[in-house]
């Protein structure tokens, strides 16, 4: 029978080869999870999302489903922020509804030392090894990939037509630009694209000591874009490549990239959710734990034209345009208080710093207060501030004065 | 030729287990990555940590090669912060020594709204689905897994015996003990094994509402322990399990716990490794981005005989122990300074509370400033406040004393 052993033969060549193709690839070739259920018990991610929502953090999370986010640079940072947006759970269903991934590296071994990456990618396009993992976690979110560098003349133009059609709907822009890049140069790419579309984004980085971060968000024409108040390396035109020394690459820290990235997405979600506070801009030290919080405002001598333009837009508006916050109710969190405990808002006791010494003497002698709230006022632009009191915020002009001053 | 079809059958049969064993297994199960070479260039990882070297952030960052951490809770915090130590790159190896996880989970679908594992881990228990990843990433780093809740009286002798016998050399104790659990119970349970036998630990947390959370260092006699100020569910004694309520489980953001796990292995390495200031107790609230510091002295009252225990012997020093910080020379990054740029310390001008008013003064009319420095000495403990000037620093009992004058 030899025609038996021929197909036999043959299976056996053919299970030899899945057998290989199994080994090699990678685990986003396995089949697909099925769609979780929508029932509310612990094992089930919703139940999750109906205690937020029971908590009324977010009145509806589920609008995170109909965001388009823009991730410029899926490195240290870029790829952490790419995973956390994958895995925000939603009532009904979970993930950021689209995410549009830029990069031109491919992944190294030298990458182990950030998250998310694994080193049987390295090789790979970050990008196409980014959108794997993310499909394999949570198939539900729509992942469009870019492998090119954005700051060439032709691929300028295609970044500038990705951010402005490729939204959740086909035509619209995307919500919110995330920049996760390294060097200037795309920086100041990017903050060229968003001032000329007026979309607004973040801006992210890492020092090179990989001791400090800090997240910026740039609403075109209402905060200071890149190019207000640029790097020296920007603004005396040197190539910044120069200034990198042979044989040492910058520092790179896990800890410090995670931080940002959290920082970053958390800042993202309170904006495109409506919920909490953001941040204009946010440092960290990592050596003190420090975290400054301020907000720059445009420079009326920016030398980006389409910064000038929102800014004009901005200031013709009879008042800036706030998002109604979304109501969140006083409620507690467990409905019976047999305690009777009772939390004081952190924020309320907004005292002028003038008044601090005044302040102080009301504690006992001997005593110091372990912290002090943060002061509203001067860490957050409020529509008051932006539209009569001015001169009581920090902005360039006052420090660039300040400084001839000197 | 029936033997040759049954042999060709058989092999079709091994091959058909080999292929099921493939396809369902974890990656874990590919090969190794070959030791990655000392050559210094851009696409080899210890070119990053000459970059650290050199910059005079730490002077031997290679001694996390010799340090055991033990991490109780490999959840949505714990999994990442064994992610970070796993990735953290030495000059010649990589990652901390040895890892020892406490879990007694599995990992379940519901756990994709946090970092670290994957789908096709559903099922595992955590511990194990942890280190075939770990290994995966870093297969330097030892680790050991412990599948039980050390809770219960068995176990916890087993826990103390781990802690105190699992370092780096058989019979010594590990070098740090992190606290990722998410219940009380587990909490008091790590905070009497490390009472017990004087062993340092960070406790973490995340809210219940997921936007908020806290690491906090505890040093045995040093600083208040977990039961010097329990929380009131533990003072009295109730079983934190009835507050669950039946269908709702905590809310969780994949931001809140990637920071929270970032903060807690950035301090972790700063104790570890003796560089920057290492934070006693740092909280994050996500709705406005602050971040309170602060002290706790011990409690010596505590119900914690062995805390009692460890405070006399705090006390007894001549002079409590400190580290000899590293050397960190102001040698600037760059050599060159064409520009002359000069970069000022944050943590510099610590000014007295008191005389904010005045400082502030000094800031041209109209203007005020964006962020002030943190002050050092509200915030960090010193020895010498610690020997002196106790009095100026926030006890248990000044504040209990404060709250009867209310």
């Amino acid at each position: 029978m030899p025609s038996a052993i021929d197909e036999l033969q043959a299976m056996i060549a053919e299970l030899k080869a899945e057998l290989e193709d199994q080994k090699t690839t990678n685990r986003h070739a396995r089949d697909r999870i099925e769609r979780m259920s929508a029932e509310v018990v612990d094992s089930n991610p919703y139940s999750r999302l109906m205690a937020l929502q029971r908590m009324n953090i977010v009145k509806d999370y589920e609008r995170i489903r109909d965001k388009a986010v823009a991730i410029v640079g899926v490195g240290g940072v870029g790829s952490v922020t790419a995973d956390m947006l994958t895995r925000i759970y939603t009532f009904k269903r979970c993930g950021v509804g689209k995410l549009i991934l830029f990069d031109y590296d491919k992944v190294e071994l030298a990458n182990m030392n950030r998250l998310f990456f694994t080193p049987d990618q390295a090789g790979l396009s970050k990008v196409e090894a980014a959108a794997r993992t993310l499909s394999f976690i949570n198939p539900d979110v729509r992942i469009e990939t870019h492998n090119y560098n954005i700051t060439t003349v032709d691929n300028f133009d295609k970044f500038l037509t990705t951010i402005t059609e490729s939204g959740i709907q086909a035509g619209q822009p995307v919500d919110l630009v995330l920049s996760c890049v390294d060097n200037f140069e795309a920086r100041m790419t990017i903050n060229a694209a968003c001032n000329e579309k007026n979309l607004f984004w973040f801006e992210s980085g890492v020092s090179e000591n990989a001791v400090s971060g800090h997240i910026q968000f740039i609403r075109p024409g209402d905060t200071a874009c890149f190019a207000c108040a640029p790097p020296l390396v920007v603004a005396e035109n040197i190539d910044e490549r120069t200034l990198k020394r042979e044989g040492v690459c910058a520092a790179s820290l896990p800890t410090t990239m995670g931080i940002t990235a959290g920082l970053l997405v958390q800042n993202a979600l309170k904006y495109l959710l409506n919920f909490g506070e953001v941040s204009d801009y946010l440092g960290y030290n990592a050596l003190n734990d420090f975290f400054p919080k301020m907000t720059l405002r445009p420079n009326t001598q920016c030398d980006d034209r389409h910064c000038l333009l929102r800014q004009q837009e901005f200031q013709a508006r009879p008042k800036p345009v706030v998002e109604q916050k979304e109501e969140v109710s006083d409620e507690p969190v467990h409905a019976s208080n047999d305690w009777g405990i009772e939390l004081v808002s952190e924020d309320a006791p907004a005292t002028e710093s003038t008044s601090k010494a005044t302040d102080s003497t009301q504690v006992t002698a001997g005593l110091r207060l372990a912290y002090e709230a943060p002061e509203k006022e001067t860490t957050q632009a409020t529509p008051q501030a932006a539209a009569g009191e001015a001169a009581a915020e920090v902005s360039l002009e006052d420090l660039m004065a300040q400084m001839k001053s000197m």
